[in-house]
């Protein structure tokens, strides 16, 4: 995706007025970094997309009602602990993470916003959490953006940062986030946990709506297994510290900013998809010509999900017929005797039916760290790309544990 | 289910009129079972609920067509080759086989049903289908049920029969049904091929009334994967040689009927759920006092197809915060602070938090073949049964071949 923005280094610290860090609490490990701080120097407009599971883990709920505002100034997260269905208990202890946030940043406590990711069921070790948060606030620093994206993986193999700076009327602002996500992953709100800031100055209304579209056409649109969890959230920060001219709605501005947004965004998701548990490639699928943008999401989606397609990537399979199969079953509208699959340039099938291809090129294709499929509907004139990755036994290792 | 049917050995020849055979016709492999034919001595009522895949193979194009008749004689089935994505050619090649099957028998051919499974988008071996299908006429006896369950199969490990007997108004009536089903297997229809043959006398309004009730508790309640395939199909066919008074909607007779096809449906339906590709456990997960059915449909049947859930049933793990998750992802309504647990007869979760469980216990139903799952949402009264099986490395192996 091209824009008036460009790539650059960092994450959460990349704009100006940010502070982070991520400690080891031992939350779950020892001498893991699990618990991350994410501060604005001053107060900030916040925005938030959260998980439509109907069962939300305490976090969630805490923070969801703290959205609300529009306004805060701190994220606390932890790793190791979901603190998800620990009833009553979750909900003290959520807000005792925010309790104990506010009094080492000396900020009330309704500024502070809460996320925990890791195992269900197990109530919160607070006895390591509390002195974790005070340790995290010691070491708040302008360049902590990198502990913090490492203190929120869990199974994750590596951290993920993206930054974009772009110029808003003149003043140079920038957008930063981290995230994590590698199992429990799939829309609506593909799980994981996203945190975004940035320097610029926007309305929380602004933020939330520009933040909602981003997240759909990102976070929303990867899976790695169609489990969406229960402690999906993606937060946004925007603290103004760029001095731009306040962004409105329907300005040249607005649309830049939600651009760079988006493209923040979708960069973490595709690292999150790419980072899938056991994924040896990162499967992106772009559905073309589709009657409405709902047909291109479904049809999408629902191949980057599939377990079968998930294999014959993993497989190095040409398997076209597992890929229209897919599609065929999302409750997207087409003519299944018009449709045409690529796989990379590689055209595969046409009209639906099998196309004598370049099995050497496709291979090629296959044999990639990232395997690109295109599917033209011939239906209509919308699209949607949605990203996954491939299945193979090392998601079956890492989720069927405990084996005996 | 109890009702006042009785099972007993045998598949679609138990019934009284009904020949079948099944033999090796080398449509993919030399020597293997493949080409299947049942064939009622007179003229049947019949009904067909079929794949709601928008990708439709030929042989369900053809039959969906000839079914609205609602009277049929035969049906003709080849495996190794689905026929399907092989444009005109695959509609002439199905109406070909059906043509032949007429020939042979000497029956008119729009009474002859047509269905394929195997792979999608390679044209049918027309040259060793036909005298396939000639062959098969030459065996065709009232011991072929066996020899025809086997020759529909795929990647099954095993034949899947089942049948009942029961008293209508006096008369014995027997249903036999077969199925096959193992990979791309998932509601609705939950692919896979079932043929069911009665020698009750019911009109084909009544019968396809309660074929969609029966498959509805049954097949469209079972996943192995997640994927709906492009040519499932449950087809029915009713002799009326039993000579029981036709059954007509709202009687007795209805009722008793309606019940034994459900039993018949739901053994096979089990059966192939426990069979998927890789599967070293059935599992049965059923949801109760769910606020209406469609909740509990919903509910059961993302716990089953839930990735996450089926690598830790492989794994033995009591791992209910999964369980709760997909159901909480699945669309069904309920509070999650009132939602029970059980593995088996052992309460591992209550009002949606966690218990402490005898592990041994929870360690022997999960170590069995069959582990059941309760779900009790304590918001309705309403239930409803779901069938799958657990996730396995070798679920990947036998989808990723042709790794380099």
């Amino acid at each position: 995706m091209t824009g008036q923005w460009e790539e650059i280094t960092g994450g959460v610290t990349a704009p100006e007025g940010f502070l982070a860090a991520g400690v080891a609490a031992g939350v779950k490990y020892k001498g893991r970094r699990d618990l991350a701080l994410i501060v604005s120097e001053v107060p900030a407009s916040a925005a938030g997309v959260f998980t439509t599971n109907l069962v939300k883990g305490a976090p969630v709920l805490v923070t969801m009602e703290r959205i609300s505002r529009g306004r805060a100034r701190a994220i606390v997260v932890n790793s190791g602990n979901a603190n998800t269905c620990n009833g009553e208990q979750g909900i003290v202890d959520a807000r005792a993470m925010a309790i104990e946030t506010a009094r080492v940043l000396n900020i009330p406590e309704e500024d502070v916003l809460v996320a925990s990711t890791g195992v269900i069921g197990l109530p919160l070790p607070m006895d390591r959490i509390l002195p974790g948060i005070a340790a995290a606030a010691r070491e708040l620093g302008p360049d902590g953006g990198a502990a913090a994206a490492e203190a929120i993986m869990t199974t994750d193999t590596e951290p993920k940062e993206a930054a974009v700076s772009l110029i808003l009327s003149g003043r140079r602002v920038t957008i930063g986030g981290c995230a994590k996500g590698s199992g429990m992953v799939h829309p609506s709100m593909a799980t994981m946990l996203c945190f975004i800031t940035t320097d610029a100055a926007v309305p929380a209304s602004c933020l939330q709506e520009m933040l909602r579209y981003a997240v759909d056409r990102s976070f929303n649109m990867i899976s790695v297994d169609g489990d969406t969890s229960t402690n999906d959230m993606v937060l946004a920060l925007a603290n103004g510290r760029a001095g731009n001219p306040e962004i409105t709605a329907a300005g040249h501005d607005y649309y830049l900013f939600r651009d760079a947004l988006t493209a923040v965004c979708t960069r973490l998701a595709r690292a999150v998809a790419g980072d899938g548990e056991g994924a040896t490639k990162l499967l992106e699928v772009k559905v073309i010509n589709a009657p409405t943008e709902k047909d291109a999401r479904l049809a999408a989606r629902a191949v980057v999900s599939s377990d079968l397609v998930k294999t014959a990537i993993y497989g190095r399979d040409a398997n076209w017929g597992r890929i229209i199969c897919a599609a065929g079953y999302s409750g997207a509208q087409f003519d299944p005797d018009r449709v045409d699959i690529f796989l990379g340039d590689v055209p595969v099938a046409k009209n639906g039916a099998a196309l004598p291809f370049d099995e050497e090129a496709a291979g090629q294709v296959l044999a990639g760290d990232e395997v690109k499929v295109l599917i033209d509907l011939h239906a209509g004139g919308h699209e949607a790309t949605a990203w996954g990755c491939d299945l193979t036994e090392e998601y079956i290792n890492i989720n069927a544990h405990y084996r005996t």
